[in-house]
């Protein structure tokens, strides 16, 4: 199998799958029992928590686990805005979000909040300025992707940060979940109040994922009730999850100088061959993350290519998963300015530090021939 | 080990969690992805509301996996608050709920929504009388409790959804979290329009639960996004997780009618023991659920008896875990009317299918040595 959909999700690392396996059955008390069992249960779940925290350099009490990227956006999102809506109604995104984010921004203007969305160039990119402009006396919340998912295009947040940071009672959020171990961000001293970040993106467990959220940022929790972690994410601690995302995480920093490199070797393979290739127009900026490329092959559909490679054991996908289902058009590459013949036609690839240079060639090969094969029967 | 803290949480089932595993390892694709790979999953999710919708005996629709009973519960109550608020804004809960509804009542107090608690008899039951009173043109939502979770006490839902049926702009939950597998409950019919699950009272794994959403009910979604769960419930899919689930349920409910009357044996023995000891008192009702008695030691230190007992690899608890960390007082005996004395003492025994007589016996004669051995120290 050639796995080149790992922005959609990663197979799990094995030791991964393993350390949540131990944990559940050994750790299985409720961390808030008050006898021994209870007492070992949360002792694991302090250690996970610090690790998470050494790994991101933050403390521990900023690190709320959570069942992943979209609970972690949402409860960034609309738990600043539920919080501090006394403070002001105006709320900050851009067009090119993640539809966890998107769609909670449309959730919450059903709920009478005012948003401006900051459009994007036709690198996918906003500009910082631009969104400097949109700040008014009662914005409360700057939400944004770190790494867009389907382009790989890489947002100024550290520039946005110091924006933010600029106008003290204004909260910034930064969707970190294309980013861990593809674009490092330091979190420490960033003008980020709180960054998402998903487990099964890392080659952890779907259900898993930590929401960093700065000391003294205080958010209207999605889930109400026995006040754990933090009070800001009620609900008995799902530990085995936990101590499987820390896992993740830690295996992901110790790989991460090389896999980067790594996958900006084989990203420049792509680009090269892709872009030499007949009917095929590269989306992906130059400077992006090194885990993308996104391409589109106008007139030709999109599904129809990847079930051709698929039958070859070779997966690749359309734009996002999480909308690819709802219609054909690539919000993202509208955005940046494509006609629809481009933003209907395209295909992302999208690596891992384990994908080889030899699965690179063998899918290039593949997607040449499959272009071919459909150019002919379409003549 | 002798393990008699099952309301606070449960053992997972070593098939369930090979399970979890196996839907880990084999079908790690994002089941939107449109690839072959994502379609295997994408079935396999269906296959798994198939079940859990035949087990409970509902639409497959109107499943919702979730994390587990604190999310479904603040989904159940915000998304129906939030969502219907143009109607109304006066909710109905009771004095004695588990804190994920308590906490989430409260949360909309500071919202601007009208809450009013049902107080309980000397039981811990509410009247539906008193509930249907309460009722007015602005109330949109009543949620309670099925059993009592530090108690054991039923709760008379489906009166009371007798009575939510007469009004059909009112919602209607149920946070079946304790009932399942000990006091079974129709969902057809019933008047009751949301209904909570938790995976990790039966046996399941922590991180998964579902929330039954009748169809038609319109809810504000906590996670805004992707549209996955019928757009109620967003975020990729924790497949292993809902697998895991549904491989839970299956279990209890093939065992659950032996698994039902063999606690109520197990219950009758410890009523009859424990009432006959001196110096304790049986808080738990006649009529109660199976799996829990709970009783009160006044004079003792309830955390004294159970480290005495953890010391034997016996394991019981305080009320409930989800509160135990907070106030030495039981809300729930408070509200019974018992005072402080009762209210400051309870301790709570909670039994699974697998539970046996001899554990029982063993556990009664460490506690009644335990309470002399205490009461001798005091003296
Ligand atoms: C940029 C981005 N944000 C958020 C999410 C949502 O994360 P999850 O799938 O863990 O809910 C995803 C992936 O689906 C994503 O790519
Ligand atoms: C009655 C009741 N409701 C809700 C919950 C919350 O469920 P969970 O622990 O899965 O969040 C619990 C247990 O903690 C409970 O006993």
């Amino acid at each position: 199998m050639i796995y080149l959909d790992n922005s959609a999700t990663t197979k799990p690392e094995p030791s991964v799958l393993q350390s949540f396996y131990q944990a559940s059955e050994r750790f299985f008390a409720n961390p808030s029992s008050i006898h021994q069992l209870g007492g070992e249960a949360e002792k694991l779940m302090a250690k996970a928590k610090e690790q998470a925290s050494e790994l991101l350099n933050v403390h521990r009490d900023e690190i709320v686990f959570t069942s992943g990227g979209t609970e972690g956006n949402n409860l960034a999102i609309k738990g600043i805005a539920l919080e501090h809506q006394g403070r002001g109604r105006h709320i900050i995104t851009t067009a090119v979000e993640h539809s966890s984010v998107d769609e909670a921004f449309k959730g919450l203007e059903q709920l009478g909040f005012d948003v401006t969305y900051i459009s994007v160039d036709e690198n996918g990119v906003i500009s910082a300025e631009e969104l400097n402009d949109a700040i008014r006396d009662d914005t409360i919340l700057i939400s944004m992707m770190h790494v867009n998912n389907e382009l790989g295009s890489i947002q100024p947040v550290e520039e946005v940060g110091q924006i933010a940071k600029q106008y003290p009672k204004l909260f910034f959020h930064v969707d970190h979940v294309q980013g861990v171990g593809k674009v490092p961000l330091e979190l420490t001293d960033s003008g980020i109040d709180l960054c998402t970040i998903s487990g099964h993106k890392i080659h952890g467990l779907k259900g898993t994922g930590l929401l960093y959220v700065k000391k003294g940022t205080v958010l209207y929790p999605l889930f109400h009730g026995g006040n754990q972690e933090q009070a800001l994410r009620s609900g008995t601690e799902n530990l085995a999850g936990s101590v499987s995302l820390v896992k993740a995480l830690r295996l992901i920093k110790e790989r991460e100088h090389a896999g980067i490199k790594h996958m900006y070797m084989l990203q420049r393979i792509l680009r090269k061959k892709l872009s030499e290739m007949d009917g095929v127009e590269v989306n992906t900026p130059e400077d992006a993350a090194p885990h993308i490329i996104n391409i589109s092959v106008p007139g030709l559909k999109p599904e129809v290519i990847i079930h051709t490679l698929g039958e070859r054991d070779i997966y690749i996908s359309t734009k996002s998963a999480c909308s690819s289902k709802q219609t054909d058009e690539s919000k993202i590459l509208t955005a940046c300015g494509h006609g629809t013949d481009r933003s209907t036609s395209a295909l992302r690839i999208s690596l891992a530090y384990d994908t080889t240079e030899e699965e690179i060639h063998i899918f290039l090969d593949a997607l040449a021939e499959a272009i071919d094969q459909l150019k002919a029967v379409l003549e």
